[in-house]
């Protein structure tokens, strides 16, 4: 089978645990072991977020005042090459007889796509009033409340094209393990004289996964994150694991936003085009969401909504 | 013919110029632009420099205080990301009909290299006494006087093996244009675990460009810097540029350290182990170093030195 799976940016750097590369490290050591159990039988192809990594290097390169900060394109483009690396060099050292390519990924997004007339998506620090203020005036970037003080927001556009697509095909074609479309790929639109351009944007990277999954073709499109399932009345009484259902069934229901939402948005994207199985859960459980042993399946065939034995 | 081009960090990053992404791009467009030519009539293999990049972001990383600092390789993997995505992007503007792929690439170094002995590369900024004292004994850095202060120095030892040579090669056999081996590529060992893991080095792109062309049987490989080709006596009331010349002839000659030496020596590596032909020359002469009418050919079947008519 040929698999797609994207890893949670926190996965690799976990919320509240220092941001040292070292702790990264050990994270996609974590990651890189669930990952070679699937390589060793299947073809398969790695994507990953970047939440945290690109706020900390949006914060690095504020913190120094010499150079003017770099904008979100080229920082995403760092991203790509520094989890990418990572993630090769401990699979790597797990498997070592194949053949690794990590590849930078750019995506196409439409400059007319709405999400462009309201950033929702917070990035890099928190700031006080004033200090937003100053900075959305400097850069014309856009702020919302979030917690005590003030974060960026920057919009989050659908994925349309992934330029990369046919070299990651000539490449699975070889059975090399690819790593790509990190952070949901570099944002990039044609300008008013057709040059293609980065844009202070981020690409939700399952929506961008789903897409990739989908133009690749892909049998079996897996979410890894730190939730094992996808739960219907998440935390009421009531709450209890999906273990299958229909993109249609679970339309009836409402999911966290920025969390669970747009990974089920995701899945049901892939499955209800491709006929083909998404899975969403917990990391180290790879392998037997696969099987449906544990995790939520999306996929059309199901009929009603089937949930996991408590 | 298969020609791999070796881009200077200074011609992406030029010395003295504030080192923003915009000034970052504007070289690239350049140098884009000189590629693209060979692009349209060559299989392309395009490596660059990080010297500058690399840098800025030990700078960047150094100035945001929260997180301890990030090692080189972790840094080595970021300009790979960012300087690639420039090159793919602004040679895509050129040739969007072309496939590219930028490749994150490690490179394996003997641990017994005498270089761990010796850190002779300089990188970062410049302390004072006390403060590198200070970094000195924190992180057990070396450092060396430079300028007016001191700087870190680190060990540039000799590539021994490039990890990702199949996939580049699968991607050229599909006419793909590929990015790859930034900043010499990502020096790592092997440890006493036998894991490979990344070391506090900075490889010479030159050389780690030399063993590209050689294990992908390029037909020619071109350093492009800032300078019109090698010169004899450099600066002296006789100095003159050499047209061509064998590796042997030019082992008469001595060449300025950290500069015009490297690539001189990478340069006779290639083509005294390939009998194909290495060319040393500007970056916007790139078409004409191919046909020898401009710049420096390396070539074992040249009797003795040419030089360029004055």
């Amino acid at each position: 089978m040929r698999i797609v799976v994207a890893l949670g940016g926190n996965a690799l750097l976990r919320r509240g645990e220092p941001m040292t590369a070292e702790n990264q490290r050990a994270n996609v050591k974590i990651a890189a072991k669930a990952l070679a159990s699937l390589a060793e039988k299947h073809e398969l192809i790695i994507t990953h977020g970047n939440g945290p990594q690109i706020g900390l290097l949006a914060m690095q390169s504020a913190a120094y005042k010499e150079v003017e900060e770099y904008p979100l394109d080229v920082l995403g483009s760092q991203t790509e090459g520094m989890i990418g690396y990572m993630i090769e060099q401990e699979l790597g050292n797990i498997l070592p007889e194949r053949h690794y390519a990590t590849l930078l990924s750019m995506i196409e997004v439409d400059k007319n796509d709405p999400a462009f007339q309201s950033p929702t998506k917070p990035i890099g620090p928190i700031y006080n009033k004033e200090q937003a203020d100053v900075l959305a005036k400097k850069h014309q970037w856009q702020y919302a409340p979030d917690g005590d003080g003030y974060r960026r927001v920057v919009p989050s556009p659908q994925p349309k094209k992934i330029f990369e697509t046919k070299p990651i095909e000539w490449l699975l074609e070889k059975n090399a393990i690819v790593i790509c479309a990190g952070g949901g790929g570099i944002p990039t639109i044609y300008n008013d004289s057709n040059q293609l351009v980065g844009v202070e944007a981020v690409i939700d990277k399952d929506r961008a996964s789903a897409l990739l999954a989908k133009q690749l073709t892909a049998d079996f499109y897996i979410m890894a994150t730190d939730v094992d399932a996808v739960y219907i009345h998440w935390k009421q009484p009531d709450q209890a694991a999906i273990r299958s259902a229909s993109p249609e069934s679970l339309s009836a229901y409402t999911f966290t936003e920025g969390s669970m939402r747009p990974k089920v948005e995701a899945g049901c994207d892939f499955a209800h085009s491709s006929g083909k199985t998404a899975g969403i859960g917990a990391l180290e459980d790879i392998q037997s969401i696969l099987q449906g042993d544990t995790g939520t399946q999306i996929n059309s065939k199901v009929k009603n909504i089937v949930l996991h034995k408590q």
